[in-house]
């Protein structure tokens, strides 16, 4: 077992019960020493839900069934088992996700497609289906409202903690929640969505409109993030409105504008996730965000952002502590994106070190190197375009002796 | 100083002389220690050059020059050092890059666009020209045949032996030579070219043909291997020919059949030197061979060899002889590229492990682990796409302790 990681939260946050929801947890055997490894989430009729998915091209069978099943925009269930991705594991694997997704829809009276199922785990190991589906009965019959913490557990592997956040929000002046929980530690380079993320409110907003709001958010969170480049194959995040809250006005459409402290505070639930997973990065020793201000575009600023915050040189350099600031300037120049190398500015820790194409004149390393040896560093990158609005934030961790020792005995 | 890649050839291969090129290489103080740190290249007049560049947008001043400088296509020198990049050294920086191709003018009585420099070291620092200027003429001056291990080591940073290779080719029926040296260690995406390399010929073939054969050669060599995803300021390769040889039918165009056994000889010695540099990538210890057939063009071919070869999940799987292929499927899927999961094909070592989107019936880990156990990995994957008949062939190595030990500590 893996140390926690010095990013971990103090405790996990106190999360608000989601009317129309209830959570479920446990141990049914598919990791070693019964460790909890199956979470059940039911909600009420009328639930509505919005997903992104892994653009993975290998993407697991779970996958491939909610991408199907949430098209309705209805959801009575998530199930979700750690421990085995079933990905690649051919068509007993997609069987598998059906005899799931049967097995909770006889309990609950519902349509198998209202069952959302995740998995997340080994790759191309078959899926011991018995072991869940000996458990799901009790886990479906038994789950009640709360036991936030339990559930964000049961979904992690690698995690050194469970994720989890919330806030409280308005719909014009009444109160809703929102309530949502991660994981995900390393092959963690979310495309589209992060390894696997539900977020709940109790408010009642339509499935368009829920699709709307978390391509949104997922923009500057989930989609902001990288441990190591490498992309899930089982990337999940639902968005899931019950509607069961106390009742507010009627929502049609993303632009209204009493959505806009709802939108304010999904964003920054689900950026807190986003943080808490790049906080669990495998091995990490420091927490760094990357802002790039001045590129020809937002895109182009998020490109950018991301080629320095995949580079294993800069992560290493972050690793050693070492102000090894020609890195940055490597990786930015590897992006592919214009920048303008005259009015390049690089800012570490606040400190600017560049000017006019090389480094500043009478540019100190102390200060640098002082700030580098903090848990969180910061990374402030100017384009030099001229007239460039382009921005982004990306938020990524070191790579360390401990990622290596992680992954290169990740099975045994 | 770190310890010699398992993966060096025993020793430095014997090369040719190549008439009309002569060859100098010493120490002149940007190293510590007095280790050698310069080395010259001197052609007789009528030398004709082709290079290629890195393509990243903070390109270092010697490749700005030199991009300019090449476009005549006469060649009378080759001046490098090694131990500082100056790279992202402003105005200053390109100053030292001209001082440098006048000095060495002068001496040769050339012009000084005929005098190509390159640099290799740290980026960001202000490079100790006095120090090269003191010792460019002596070098100039006592430049002689031969001397390829000597100027081999002087370009060398951390890399761990000096690389070369060579062949001997038929222009119509006369013998012509091949000889070049590359380095190159860390910071290996090349992206046009690797780091550096400098390759010779006593053929004559004007600029143009040259320039075509480098692109063609490149292509299955320095662009087909990656160390570490990181692209370099710096990268360059030189295809320089003096027409010094024995005198040959006349060359007009890079189509001509007499050129067939050149391009061919040009191409084994151009992947030598690139295996050599993935040889002795930082901190390896497997010499990984990817090959992708089946896919819907040579282009997705390459660009799902590369997804493989730069994960840092299928490099650490392979530093910890850990038969992990679900990591090789998640590689393949986040490509980007078309690719028929039902129909994709994983062999590892020979062993087929995939069939039917599964792993395949009967499948037994055990000649893969042994396999994986051996010095050098070899990963074959079919994309299965019907009729697909794009294919590419890259090398890389693992990623083990002993690259963030080397990254994390650099400069220190």
């Amino acid at each position: 077992m893996a140390e926690i990681s010095p990013f971990a939260p103090k405790r996990f946050p106190r999360l608000p019960n989601i009317a129309g929801l209830r959570l479920g947890a446990g141990a049914c055997g598919i990791k070693a020493n019964m460790k909890s490894d199956l979470m059940v989430a039911v909600l009420d009729p009328g639930a509505r839900v919005a997903g992104l998915f892994t653009r993975s091209a290998t993407a697991g069978s779970t996958v491939r069934w909610c991408r199907d099943a949430i098209k309705g925009g209805a959801i009575r269930a998530i199930v979700v088992n750690s421990g085995n991705a079933n990905v690649f594991t051919g068509k007993a694997g997609a069987r598998d996700v059906v005899t799931t997704a049967n097995t909770a829809s006889r309990i609950l009276s519902c349509a198998p497609l209202d069952v959302m199922v995740s998995a997340t785990g080994v790759i191309g190991e078959r899926l011991p289906i018995a072991k869940l589906i000996a458990a799901l009965p009790r886990l479906l019959a038994e789950a009640k409202p709360g036991g936030w913490q339990e559930t964000a557990d049961a979904i992690c592997t690698t995690d050194t903690f469970p994720k989890g956040a919330g806030a409280m929000a308005r719909i014009g002046s009444v109160p809703v929640h929102i309530a949502g929980i991660a994981k995900g530690s390393g092959m963690i380079a979310p495309d589209m969505a992060t390894m696997l993320a539900y977020v709940f409110t109790d408010a009642k907003i339509p499935a368009p409109v829920l699709r709307s709001l978390l391509k949104e958010a997922c923009d500057t969170s989930f989609n902001a993030i990288t441990v190591d480049s490498d992309t899930s194959t089982s990337d999940t995040v639902l968005l899931i409105a019950t509607g069961a809250g106390q009742s507010h006005q009627r929502i049609n459409r993303a632009g209204d504008l009493a959505l806009s402290d709802f939108r304010a505070k999904l964003g920054i639930v689900m950026a807190d996730l986003a943080q808490q997973i790049v906080g669990d990065g495998e091995g990490l020793s420091k927490f760094i965000t990357i802002t790039v201000l001045g590129a020809a575009s937002d895109r182009a600023a998020k490109a950018i952002a991301m080629s320095v915050a995949n580079s294993p040189l800069v992560k290493t350099a972050c690793a050693g502590e070492d102000a090894n600031w020609g890195r940055i300037v490597m990786a930015v120049g590897k992006a592919g994106e214009r920048i303008d190398p005259e009015h390049l500015t690089i800012h570490v820790g606040g400190v600017r070190i560049t000017e006019r194409g090389a480094s500043r004149r009478g540019y100190r390393e102390a200060p640098v190197a002082r700030h580098m040896k903090g848990g969180r560093i910061r990374i402030d990158i100017g384009a030099g375009i001229k007239g460039g609005r382009g921005q982004a934030t990306v938020w990524t961790c070191d790579l360390t002796h401990g990622y290596i020792s992680i992954n290169a005995n990740y099975r045994s």
